[in-house]
């Protein structure tokens, strides 16, 4: 099929929605000279009519209340779900692709739930299922997994990408103050959601981590399988300690391969050296590393989020699916989400990983605690490589702050179980895993 | 036409083609379940038959020594080059896309020189001209450009893509020592080639910035229309009074779209802001900032050369290609090297950009130098941001070290002459540019 021009319709016009319609309208000769694609802004679907909006003047008869316009209109060649959610995003998708239509999301809630069932509807329908925009924002880290890195068995995979716990994480790292007023302040800014369970919990992240352990290793796995913890825990005591021992707190999504075929799936807070180059992804940004055997250690930095950078990416994948159109054929899907794939890679768990651990607890002031802690730590073979104790300052209870050698989870929690009951430790330890591996 | 496996032919098996059929051959499964795609790798033509190879164990009657038998040979569907150079080099590709063969190689100084013949031969031809390898190695940085940030309008772009000058500069900053001994000391290692030229006059840098901007901003530019200077002059004094100042030497190759729909092009050593991402990208590794009004700031880190590397580049490329030939289609080529384009964004000439500068003059020390320059700079309408003299160590001469704030070059040529020609300044200042847009 060789068109002159390709239409496109979008679900929902909120914040990338407007993004990707200011630059199909605003950018449409640019688009055209930089990738040969003609592209038309058909048909916008959004709930209720708005009035117009700044900066962008839609074609007559653009805007919609039916999604039918653009899921059902024979006119449209690409559909561009925007719209978030589950539900209701899910069932446009299938009947689009049911109706013959390329599809572009950046739902990564969606996909990382429904991957197979959608990946596997569109091979049927042989039409393409994009969705760089769902990870890391304007960051093309999907195209790079699936396409330029094809050639890689991917030995680990490290990324910033929730771009609100970075903001968090950076704000409480340069200013000094405290979790819940960053958080305040970063809804008022508009950076966090009202409600920032989804971010703060590291939930987003390990969707994000889903898709990008299906294009890394083509395995399809669910939240349920891996270790997911959040920021919320994060005290200003963390990270003061970790600047004094020469670290950064990132949270980070952390995806290994084992020598035993299975990959390792977490999301976390993690002390990462200060000089690295991912400690140094400030702000709202987002960064990935990826480690291949061939390519070996790269990153990838941009914003994860807002309305331009997620529709330069959306529009970049409008363009590959315009290519498709244009050309008769569909973009390849990853083997994870077609048949059989779930067995070859399976999820390592949290109690079988090797890492080294910031550690702090609350101890009584009294002689022989860190003996009694280092001791139960030894009997684990868990090895202290640096501790940190200062004068107590009016209280009866101090920090003990230590960073272990490489060590087993299992032991780990075997150690933990067996200092809880010491009762010269207070309430549980703060517990960060450590990565040096992504020291560039 | 749907071919079941798709048969590869090298030309040249040093060090990356070497790479190429390690990888080829022994990651044939991974390939082939992470793309779809059963490559074959049928031919590699050496011009003297060499023993075998550790790592690799080739297929029967695949060495030859004759090209034709991979550019005239009817089963081979992609023709890979890597011999380098210039002539032969442009001859075989003709020859391999005249006879309908999908080409990629990795030659930089070749598609700089020849792109804009070779890619209308391709065009004509109707297959693939695939390049990633020839521009920062294992970074996807061609593909990001071309496809992910194809809704972008590119604001600039700068690039370390030189890996043994950004190792020079790395060692010199990082062991205070200079720049012949570590040159030296890079040779001795393979870090550097015996004749350093291309490499350390910005040659090589300027080959790959002719290729980024080619797409970025669809403009075909050669090597005379712009900047290009090299590392040799930068000492270790230029590198310390640097780091005093809080910034990092490295090599750039930079590109700016300014407002009047020209580009700066220009390679030159930089300072960077000490803190900045990029100043932070250290030994022979590479890195690209790209900023798009969509997607803002980016930056791309990986190894830019090697074996393996650059490898992983060559065989995503080849995949790509792979696809070509089963769908039947090519990947479409930027409109740089099509016809008209040059005409559309013009190179700006060095005399017209502004920027701001790093000075070093060696003045006789007396009274009233400072207030001499000082006047000609202000005349020139050149402001000084800041000043260090430090006072002599038992010799006539003292160095006076200036950063400027924003400045027109015309002008500076100006004041310098002027400067040339007062009694107490002695040989020509060292100046370097400072870039201060790529602070992230």
């Amino acid at each position: 099929m060789d068109k002159s021009c390709i239409n496109v319709g979008i679900l929902g016009w909120g914040t990338v929605g407007t993004g990707v319609s200011k630059i199909l309208v605003n950018q449409n000769a640019l688009i055209a000279r930089n990738s040969g694609t003609q592209l038309c802004l058909k048909k916008i679907v959004k709930r209720t009519l708005p009035a117009s909006r700044p900066g962008i003047e839609l074609p007559t008869d653009c805007l919609t209340t039916s999604p039918a316009d653009v899921v059902d209109n024979p006119d449209i060649d690409i559909v561009v779900e925007l719209i978030g959610g589950i539900s209701d995003a899910r069932a446009f998708i299938r009947r689009a692709i049911q109706n013959g239509k390329h599809v572009v999301t950046a739902n990564k809630a969606l996909l990382a739930e429904h991957g197979v069932e959608l990946f596997q509807l569109a091979a049927q329908h042989q039409v393409s299922l994009n969705f760089e925009a769902s990870t890391a924002g304007g960051i093309p880290i999907i195209k790079t997994l699936q396409e330029s890195f094809a050639a890689n068995q991917i030995h680990s995979l490290y990324g910033i990408v929730n771009g609100t716990c970075n903001y968090i994480l950076s704000e409480m790292h340069e200013h000094a103050v405290d979790f819940s007023a960053v958080l305040k302040a970063a809804q008022d800014k508009g950076y966090a959601e009202a409600d920032p369970t989804l971010d703060v919990e590291g939930i987003d992240a390990a969707q994000k981590l889903i898709l990008l352990i299906a294009l890394a290793y083509q395995s399809n796995i669910s939240l349920d399988q891996f270790h997911v913890e959040g920021i919320t825990n994060i005290t200003q005591k963390e990270i003061q300690y970790a600047r004094e021992l020469g670290y950064v707190i990132k949270l980070l999504a952390i995806a290994k391969l084992t020598d035993e075929h299975r990959v390792e799936a977490r999301v976390h807070p993690t002390l990462l050296p200060e000089r690295s180059l991912l400690a140094n992804v400030g702000g709202a940004f987002n960064a990935v590393c990826v480690i291949g055997d061939a390519v070996g250690p790269t990153l990838f930095y941009g914003q994860g989020a807002g309305e331009m950078p997620t529709a330069s990416a959306v529009v970049a994948d409008i363009i590959d699916a315009a290519k498709s159109v244009q050309q008769g054929v569909s973009t390849p899907i990853s083997q994870a989400w077609l048949a059989d794939s779930q067995t070859e890679v399976a999820v390592c768990p949290i109690d079988d990983i090797d890492t080294r651990y910031y550690l702090r607890f609350v101890v009584v002031d009294r002689p022989g605690v860190l003996a009694k802690i280092g001791g139960i730590l030894g009997n684990c073979e868990i090895s202290i490589a640096s501790v940190i104790q200062k004068e107590p300052h009016g209280t009866d209870t101090v920090s003990l702050v230590m960073l272990t050698h490489k060590a087993r989870e299992k032991n780990m929690k075997t150690a933990l179980a067996q200092i809880y009951t010491l009762e010269d430790v207070k309430g549980d330890a703060q517990l960060i895993r450590i990565e040096e591996e992504v020291a560039f």
